[in-house]
């Protein structure tokens, strides 16, 4: 297994990102091989003094560096010596099994949509988020952000994506699919979840449990949340900032420490037909160890092979 | 001025409503005569034991009340001697002048349709939140849920609603207006907040500022903060849920415990030409209090003679 990493994507890079490779190595037994994209001469004297297993990883060399506000077509277009560019020209050209990148978000997403193929049958890739609960265990809460209008088909599928996320990577076994709502019974809502609620309650891929609340959230009620990518980023950046102000009034919780963006790491594009994991412009060591062993988990449990067969299944 | 107040609407009535009318003539110096409508038998003791001045209510009995869970439109159909029935008879024959109720929010909504007038120019009616910041003040954030789809023109009648009742409740002076959405440039968003952001920007009546992320809901960046109503109220009970998660879990902070909805109260529907209030179900002491002191604030400042007047203007 090789997982490619933009060494130099994100607020704290390559620094971070070297701490991250760091902490994976020392903290997860395994056979990655992991290939980091970077500038060499920043690269060389961290990594030295990181004392790295030579064996476990390989650098590839990028002149150039995408910067977080650039315009994400024209960036690609113009930097293909650029980290990110490498990093999907060597997914592309199958040198890498997977690609991880806590840079500029755009330029991941243009990069995914052009680069690698969909899955047939899925209408719209999506990125999730892990929802903590207080007795450890995660949620997943889908789409968060890069699909702000939704049909009711697109929610559907972002069920059976996000069930088979939650079986695959969180170990759930049958996992509880609930349609973000603003009442519990069916008929309420605005005209999306109305005319979503049907297709879920129809579709035998999933356990659906029906609408959940605001309040839910957080709750074990649904291992599942589906919504459009509005709404769901609006709760991502909210939980975001409870975590900050929380942090700021020196409160102390395990549990809320929880809503940190470090912990869950990123968010890999789920619909298309090679992993991608997208991280928080902020990620930090914890963040970058976390989505890499993310993607060796998506690899080990064929999550993509699984979402392959499940729309195949569904179009046959 | 004469307040009306359902004694009887909510899960702890009419004892916690009958605390709340005695916090609030105990704390709050005022003309207000409250007309305190319920059960009389229930209500009698209750009052004698919180000896109160009698010169400062009246009660009006009220025989029957609407459930909870009870079908809205049916309910006041079949029960014209429930206490929320009661509220609005009096309130549509001037026998008194606001009325507030935690119970059945469906029967309050009908109500407020049917036997109050809508302002002129206002499209629709709308209810809101109080936000609480970290510097002591409030934010205003709607539609928080009887508008779960919307046009762009509502956002921007929604945008001068909360500005008056931010500049007239809360006091703040030139309040900005910003717009929910899930990216700080115009631009940004989903189509509805895409369509709204030229609106808002055009509109002389408000102090726009942009869009405003989820990150920034608790911040100061704006006074006003403009959505829909089925994200407004996700936020709204996922802010009460992290309130509920925080005091299970012992953290005892005095900004997070102000998301409880008991300091707020309740939401006034603004748009419509008499001040009706309504209640969460789990009120207490403090949110009936809040809640007498919000309607007493709405006619003191005449916020709806000045939410007509600026209605009347743009329609010239």
């Amino acid at each position: 297994m090789r997982i490619g990493l933009d060494m130099m994507g994100g607020d704290f890079a390559p620094t971070e990102a070297v701490k991250g490779v760091k902490l994976y190595l020392d903290t997860v037994a395994s056979d990655v091989h992991l290939v980091l994209i970077g500038d060499e001469q920043q690269l060389t004297p961290l990594l030295a003094d990181a004392q790295l297993d030579q064996s476990k990883y390989s650098v590839v060399h990028s002149s150039q560096v995408i910067g977080m506000n650039e315009h994400p077509t024209k960036a690609l277009k113009e930097k293909p010596q650029a980290s990110i560019s490498i990093g999907f020209h060597l997914l592309k050209n199958e040198k890498v099994d997977a690609f991880i990148s806590a840079g500029n978000t755009g330029a991941m997403m243009v990069g995914t949509y052009y680069s690698i193929k969909g899955i047939e049958g899925v209408q719209r890739p999506t990125i999730s988020t892990l929802v903590p609960r207080e007795d450890g265990s995660y949620g997943v809460l889908l789409d968060v952000g890069i699909n702000a209008d939704c049909k009711p088909e697109n929610l559907a599928q972002f069920a059976i994506l996000g069930s088979l996320y939650s079986q695959n990577i969180l170990n759930v076994p049958n996992p509880k699919v609930g349609l973000l709502n603003i009442g519990e019974e069916e008929g309420k809502g605005n005209l999306l979840a109305q005319a979503t609620y049907p297709l879920l309650k129809e579709n035998k891929q999933i356990n659906f449990v029906g609408n959940i609340e605001g309040r839910d959230i957080f709750s074990n009620k649904a291992d599942v949340i589906v919504c459009e990518g509005f709404t769901g980023n609006i709760i991502l950046k909210m939980a975001e900032s409870i975590h900050e102000i929380t942090h700021r009034r020196g409160i102390n919780d395990e549990y809320i420490s929880k809503f940190d963006s470090e912990t869950y790491g990123g968010t890999p594009v789920l619909g298309v037909s090679k992993p991608v994991i997208i991280g928080h412009g902020i990620s930090q060591a914890l963040a970058f160890k976390n989505m890499i062993l993310l993607a060796q988990q998506m690899l080990q449990s064929k999550l993509l092979e699984k979402i392959t067969a499940s729309f195949s299944t569904k179009e046959a």
